[in-house]
């Protein structure tokens, strides 16, 4: 199977430090070209499901802007530009739990749209954490943190109480490998 | 917790019908006022983990313009204007496919980014799937139907092979059922 291949690419809509969108041409294998292949740009994001050294999560419920009521939500954020995803998510939990996790494992990045792109979301386990500080978030949503039980955890999947793809699959893929690997 | 609210919205990107773009002004809770939030649409999808009587999984190696390589991947595709989001799972089954399930499950479904929507994802599990027409996908895209065990379904989750967010969630999620239900 071949790639499509980018003949080029214009900018048609810079918005912010959050949004820019690209117009590409683009050339499929059998020759055919498109002219307006559209290509969305947004911040690289982490997501971090968390553990305590007692074997709580921590999880958030909040408001966000695009969600009717509150979701739970894993700790998350944007990565800064040059900041390495590992580095972005310990920055993410301090920020907002005030949390130190001993044991980091990564669970695969991914992108968000596999035609336009969007951004790429580098999932995170995080285990033996323990509060070290008062969390310090500079975001404008209200997030009440919470420790929970896996069975809490576990029971919010199921009902889609985590409404968002990526908090999902961060909190999906780490209960997954917390059984893997026997630590549950 | 208190909602932001919407005060006023205006296009600011009519692309096409794959992608608008608005910026809304936005009130928060404390009555601060954000005069540019980007707010982007993309039209919402399904993605269906589907498995067969004989207890395969159906499974897509392809490729994509926005994935580098190939990406193994479930059914899946946008939802047309009107169409229920069973509808369209059901639609995009046989399409890909060629197969019709006896028994679905919905997953849930999930918004994209809580911050600026792009679209909604709906999953669903397919079960008792059988072969019934030759698949008849107008998607541009080369792409490989596959029937694989449970066990390479597995293995490919955890080694980041569907690479693309929402299509591991559709398979995480798929693979978390079918254990609950004791039909693994």
């Amino acid at each position: 199977m071949e790639q499509w291949k980018t003949v080029s690419r214009r900018t048609i809509l810079a918005h912010d430090k959050f949004l820019t969108v690209e117009a590409h041409q683009v050339q499929l294998p059998d020759g055919q070209l498109i002219d307006d292949w559209s290509w969305v740009k947004t911040p690289d994001f982490v997501n971090v499901v968390a553990v305590t050294e007692g074997g709580q999560f921590l999880c958030f419920r909040q408001v966000k802007y695009g969600i009717e009521g509150t979701s739970l939500a894993p700790v998350g954020g944007y990565i800064e530009p040059g900041e390495e995803p590992l580095a972005a998510a310990k920055r993410e939990l301090m920020e907002e739990t005030g949390f130190l996790a001993a044991r980091w494992t990564s669970l695969g990045d991914y992108l968000m749209d596999p035609n336009r792109g969007y951004a790429r979301g580098h999932m995170f386990l995080a285990e033996g954490a323990r509060e070290v500080a008062a969390p310090d978030a500079d975001d404008l949503e209200e997030q009440l943190l919470m420790r929970v039980s896996r069975q809490e955890m576990e029971a919010g999947l199921n009902a889609g109480e985590f409404k968002v793809v990526p908090w999902s699959l961060a909190v999906a893929l780490a209960l997954r490998r917390l059984e893997q690997n026997g630590r549950v």
